[in-house]
């Protein structure tokens, strides 16, 4: 067990723009002027249906030599259902967060149908976007001045 | 009940780095080269992380005249603990994703302290990609030649 520790930092900027850095990289992130933002990026459960896209997309393609994949190519496409009375306080029913989140592999490979299917039940199980999607973690927060 | 479809997509780039559209909006995630990238944007498990950061700092602005809030500054990190020896497969025994996420709120405003716990409180359940990591959604996929 060797925990590596990531890190993201958001910086408000003009109206709901946020500054999200990490190491020494740099996004956009806001709402669309529907969610009361001035729409300079894409938003955060976008960005979180973003990094969940790519981390699959990633996974499918580190592990093509150890499940013997011939990847052509690949492009996965996340669609999540979210009612924003939730969280806009309209809807006390609604829940806050996605409610289904749904993958589509778009994968072209040299392989059979079952094949591409096992890789994919793996993908599947060896995203670790997905599995703190379906795993709760410990979730903690401090408040400082 | 009125569920807006939020929706991404992740176009496989050169190695591992991956370019994430949403609407009008375009990042690139990849992975540093010790896990097998070319390090050309923040990783996927980052760009979770800076959602969830993203989010919280929305939600905080969002709602200060509903709950009186004198804000001033908000910054908010956010770190997590992850084990990359699960999802390369070297340690069966660890979690594939997070298994600790961390918030910190850094955060001025003309308040009494139990106003602003009070404040962070809701902002804790009231942030939809937060909502989304502590109560699982409906996860499925499709296969496409």
């Amino acid at each position: 067990m060797a925990n590596v520790v990531f890190k993201a930092v958001a910086e408000a900027k003009e109206g709901l723009a946020t500054k999200v850095v990490s190491r020494d990289f740099e996004i956009t992130l806001d709402e669309p002027a529907d969610l009361g933002g001035t729409d300079t990026g894409m938003n955060p459960v976008e960005a979180l249906l973003g990094s969940l896209a790519a981390c699959k997309s990633i996974v499918v393609r580190a592990f093509v030599k150890k499940y013997r994949i011939n990847l052509k190519s690949i492009r996965v496409e996340v669609e999540g259902d979210l009612d924003p009375e939730g969280f806009q306080g309209i809807n006390k029913e609604a829940k806050i967060g996605f409610s289904e989140i749904r993958s589509h592999f778009y994968i072209e490979a040299d392989n059979s149908e079952e094949e591409i299917e096992r890789y994919i039940e793996f993908v599947e199980r060896n995203c670790p976007v997905q599995d703190t999607l379906t795993k709760v973690a410990k979730i903690t927060h401090t408040i400082n001045g």
